[in-house]
């Protein structure tokens, strides 16, 4: 949580840090400004002091909305520095030279700002030879930002939980459209008896999301068949949706501009569910229902991914643990955090070395699956997890797990 | 342009380049790989050779449809990797050393993953010390992916003018909208009386380039009066439209899902404009004009920021070159290259120090303008310019530039 960087900070050893970058695509940048409408900046963090937002001159304005301290980048002569220095890095050292000056900082820092890797090497060595009071952290397991970042308050937990209501009402109408579909020649079709593909429906799902106020960047996971048996594969737009194969719909949008992320994953068939589908998904939602029941505080995130794992293979499916180039049964792990990224701390999996206890203000995924691509299916259920900071656990995800949806007629 | 890459390799002496991300969000990926539904991977592009795409074992299906060079994670045991090394520094040198390996590369490595510089700098020096082959490039100058991607071959351009195309039929419908609404009170409205507010305009400007199939990330600027007076002020939702006030309307919409930008401004008066403003729009336009006809291959960009410069400062504005502290006047450079990103090379500016002569293949804005917040108000004028490769200079903006916008009645 935010109020705990100062201690983040004490237990990784770091006086100071420095992150830059824009809020639409730093997310450390964004859980400082919010939605504010610069092209960026640089955030100054010392600790025991407030933040202090570095940026441009003619984003003032906007700026002054966020309502943190604020630094012209004017102060440190930018205009000039950039016209005088003979090269990009010879700025770049300078003006984080008069930029620790300006902060007095000194100590130990930690620096953030995204560089690419070769140009930061050059920079941070000239950087370092340059500065006599400042040592740079060389030991990153514990990052502080992050370690805020992923113990969510309850205000970020109410935004997960609000993007959750809204999910589900998206749902609704995707199970309605997907309802009002009937049978004819082994596809699904609409009342005038046309087939839907999967691109048309792709377009719907886009037009509810918006009506919700939810944003879909990266195109959503709708995968039938063959494709549900990857457990990325996105689905492919001009197949037609078809009668009593697996559909692995993966969800994941986000506030529109930036902001928080939600995540959920159900699997359907529609009209009708062959045998063996209808036992390996039996089998997921038996294992999915398990783990969200046992969850516990200080209970290592790893162990749930054996409990998934131990589970599998004791009915025989195929996992990562017993052959790590398996493509079929369990290939993955089972859950991630969500929050400012989709994909954040903590990890479930048991192939994770950053194993943590649950703790209060994670919100995290559940999401075993059995994929089955030579058998043209593919199973996967997922739901988003808060643990709330009085300790008790609420699944923020209220979407029906049927897997068959009837058809009409 | 993509094919000249291997020549901007050998321009830099660099032998192999190394970059990562996903493609939604890094512009260099996304370079390789368009508009794949991936959620990240390596490029390793050695000179001379074709480039190879590292991706994940999930996601093999959608990597497949790129048509380039391929290779799973799993060869360089990835998951091992992740779950023996001692600490994400370890499994990261470890890892670029079997990809070194696998590559058979050696000489001068362009290291070009984004990471945070204090990470960088301790994994650059580990990996500096393993590895006795490879060096890595210490001269940024000419990077060698940006050198191929400032020059737009014929197809991206068209890409881009497309979007013009889309754009200008936005504006029309935009200068529609407003040239509908009527005088009261000094406040544009609406036939039945209301006022207009400036966040109902921004929707309908968003259903409008949904239409379009234009995708509007960051907030537009739409900023009045006094707003307009700070270019990069985005105008507040709740201002309702004014009748004779400066309007700056600077819209950059991409493709959707990422891809190119296109970039516009233009300022308006709805109604009328006060004789001053009239005035300053003129000499606006009468530069904007100038320089878009005086454009030459082979003459520096910072020439034309310099001419911008001289108009101005002959006419008795106040510059950045005069004062580099000024808020009013002439406060910021002419005009940055489009593409991937909305902001990239070329620079059009005086204070840029990476000046370069206008080639085939450049794609940029020319956008002059002068601010007085003082005074409410600020006029700006933008086009985008491209280049062709036979060097046929092209404005791809065809939007009116009438400053008023007569109203009903």
């Amino acid at each position: 949580m935010k109020h705990e960087l100062d201690r983040h900070m004490e237990n990784a050893g770091v006086d100071a840090i420095i992150i830059s970058g824009a809020p639409s695509k730093s997310k450390n940048i964004f859980y400082f400004t919010g939605f504010a409408k610069i092209t960026g900046g640089h955030i100054i963090k010392i600790r025991g002091k407030d933040p202090v937002l570095l940026h441009g001159h003619m984003e003032v304005d906007e700026a002054k909305k966020i309502g943190i301290e604020l630094m012209d980048y004017r102060e440190f002569g930018m205009l000039e520095l950039r016209k005088h220095a003979p090269d990009d890095i010879t700025g770049d050292v300078l003006f984080y030279q008069k930029l620790f000056k300006k902060f007095d900082i000194s100590g130990t820092v930690w620096m953030g700002m995204e560089m690419s890797a070769g140009y930061a090497y050059e920079f941070m060595k000239r950087l370092d030879l340059a500065c006599v009071n400042v040592d740079f952290v060389r030991d990153f397991s514990k990052p502080p930002i992050a370690r805020a970042r992923v113990t969510k308050d309850d205000s970020e937990i109410d935004i997960i939980k609000d993007l959750g209501v809204r999910v589900a009402r998206v749902h609704e109408k995707v199970r309605g459209f997907l309802g009002s579909l009937t049978e004819k020649d082994g596809l699904a079709v609409t009342s005038s008896g046309d087939p839907v593909t999967i691109g048309e429906f792709k377009e719907s799902l886009k037009e509810w999301s918006r009506e919700e106020d939810l944003f879909v960047g990266v195109d959503t996971i709708f995968a039938q068949g063959r494709d549900a048996g990857f457990p990325h594969s996105h689905g492919e737009d001009d197949d037609k949706l078809a009668v009593g194969k697996t559909i692995v719909f993966d969800y994941f949008p986000s506030q529109p501009g930036g902001g928080y992320f939600f995540d959920i994953t159900r699997t359907y068939c529609l009209g009708r569910a062959p045998e063996n589908v209808q036992k390996i998904y039996d089998d997921v939602f038996e294992i999915q229902k398990k783990v969200c029941g046992s969850l516990e505080l200080q209970k290592q995130c790893s162990e749930y991914d054996r409990m998934v794992l131990d589970f599998y293979e004791e009915k025989g499916y195929p996992t990562l643990r017993k052959d790590t180039k398996t493509n079929s049964g369990y290939v993955h792990s089972l859950g991630h955090g969500v929050g400012l990224e989709l994909h954040e701390s903590p990890s479930l999996s048991d192939f994770s070395k950053k194993d943590e206890p649950l703790q209060p203000g994670y919100v995290f995924t559940v999401e075993p699956g059995l994929y089955f691509p030579d058998e043209g299916m593919g199973v996967r259920i997922e739901d988003v997890v808060a643990v709330r900071s009085d300790g008790t656990i609420e699944n923020l995800t209220d979407v029906t797990k049927d897997l068959v949806i009837p058809l009409k007629g």
